[in-house]
């Protein structure tokens, strides 16, 4: 089995048929997109999932992946699957009438990891992955992986997120959700043009502009390196930019996912017995400056996790460390996971 | 000169007569409301002004004031300016057109001081302050009166709050005035009742519940020992309580001063040189959690200020450390305050 060699090109599709949602709709012909690198070897257990961040889809991080890298296609076949509502799998964007915009059905992080274990065991045939990695959302897929399928998951690393939404990370999330329905363009969901919808993305924008990175990003001007002549100019130009061409009710449905997210669900609210399933070896890593996870959440979490261990990674790129885009915070990442998946 | 009995009463009106805001439009019949505890002594040393914070008045921060307080009204003759646009002293909701809502001239912390400094010399003939206090906007204030009137300001204490306005803090002004303005409602400021403006309200009432106090307020759940049931019941019952009531024409007044907070205007823009100016007693309290002003933003003001020493209030309440809504915040109010009086 090989990876695509394309990764510009559209993603393949996994056909799920008819799919259950766990809020109780079943979406018909419900798809999982998907990307690989790499090849599965005949032992089919160097399979690495990498599921992606909000506002993400599979092409996303690929940066983070090569020869040479931890996360290496020549040693590893590496997964990386768009979750729904990113606009390439089931999404409101692309799924018709009566589960179109603003009437797609809730989905849950539990949706996403129950597609992709199908993708993995049916279309692969893999019984057990050698890990699950991911950032942020894709962190708690990871979490929902280590918790849901201990057996399935060798080794885990979660990036720049948490078990459990906490109460104030969720207050990020209702401001981005009250934000992008701001728009009376928005129209409760059935805009035609999600580009209609500026003011909405714009003021999201806003918000992400002050939250994603730090406080030291802005002091010590960290712009500058990424080639912007000032704040003003990394606020419209990168982050304005970046979420200008995508689907209101598509960020949305990822949204409300963020939020109620929480593997304390499996055990009736007890978070501390659901993180005691995890058999992975568990590596989860703070990023110093996160105003969206905190060193301390993380800790926490930890804390409740056999045999797992905390690394912080001191960046003043915050939330938006993973992207990699100063040279160290890629080396960082790498280190971290290196270490884990040669274990 | 006694103080006020009665500080629920409305406050007193100074009158400015025509009054030329630094924006270059002159007021007609500009008035500064002012409160006053204690009595002024006749060598007339005995005065501490406190000017208040963002979305405040002259009451606002009463609760500090008190027998056996630092602010003790027995030995200080305290005064509580009330700002321009806070709907007591000329602002947008009580100034006749062609100056009133949407059509109030810009204003600056500047005009504020200028405005202060007549009230104390003009009517109470005071040469120099006992001191300058204030918190975070009532901080910029207390810049503003070390830098232009050094020779007024025998001690200065500063409360989380920079004598320029972080690019990163302006990234949270900027969504506050987009959260007021997103609202149909507010009509470009020319609504008839600064109540329908209530989703405009709401939404800025989100951001700063995010914001204002921090991760950890909500991690530790100290919204318990406020009276609150949960962190919802707290974001609706204190934070939009607080908020629904102001008018948003006020409001985005007062946001404009905040976000050109910049005493380096004195000096061409070298904040340094401006700073060198101070020649008060002075100390920079920086709150541990604050997500406004966080502590190294106020270490890199108090490196450029002669002899100002930096304190560090450890607190879960974050920029909202001041309203002293837990006895141990007050208390580490009163002791750095007691310093400086009594120094």
């Amino acid at each position: 089995m090989m990876g695509d060699d394309d990764h510009t090109a559209a993603p393949r599709q996994f056909e799920l048929g008819p799919f259950a949602f766990d809020s109780g709709y079943t979406l018909p012909n419900a798809k999982l997109a998907y990307r690989t690198f790499g090849s599965l070897n005949s032992a089919k257990d160097n399979a690495v999932l990498f599921p992606h961040m909000y506002s993400g889809n599979s092409a996303s991080l690929a940066g983070l992946i090569g020869e040479g890298r931890a996360l290496d296609p020549s040693q590893y076949f590496i997964i990386l699957p768009d979750q729904f509502g990113n606009g390439l799998s089931s999404s409101p964007s692309n799924t018709p009438a009566p589960f179109d915009r603003g009437q797609f059905p809730p989905v849950a992080i539990s949706d996403d990891v129950r597609a992709q274990h199908r993708l993995v065991t049916e279309e692969f045939g893999i019984t057990a992955l050698h890990a699950v990695v991911g950032w942020s959302m894709g962190g708690q897929q990871t979490y929902e992986w280590a918790v849901r399928y201990p057996e399935a998951v060798r080794r885990a690393a979660v990036f720049a997120a948490t078990a459990r939404t906490s109460a104030h990370n969720k207050l990020f999330v209702d401001l981005h959700t009250e934000l992008l329905r701001s728009d009376p363009a928005f129209a409760d969901g059935f805009y035609t043009d999600p580009a209609d919808v500026r003011l909405g993305l714009k003021r999201h924008a806003m918000a992400f502009t002050m939250t994603s990175t730090s406080a030291r990003f802005f002091r010590d001007e960290i712009w500058r390196a990424l080639g912007f002549a000032s704040a003003d100019d990394y606020g419209q130009g990168f982050m304005r930019g970046y979420y200008q061409v995508m689907d209101p009710n598509n960020l949305l449905c990822q949204a409300a996912k963020w939020r109620a997210g929480d593997v304390g669900l499996h055990t009736g609210g007890d978070l501390a017995a659901a993180l005691g399933r995890i058999s992975a070896k568990f590596v989860a890593v703070a990023f110093s400056d996160d105003m969206f996870a905190p060193v301390a959440d993380h800790e926490a979490d930890v804390a409740m996790i056999p045999g797992a261990r905390l690394r912080v990674i001191d960046s003043p790129m915050g939330h938006f460390t993973m992207f990699g885009l100063r040279p160290e915070d890629g080396a960082a990442i790498d280190e971290v996971l290196a270490e884990l998946l040669k274990s």
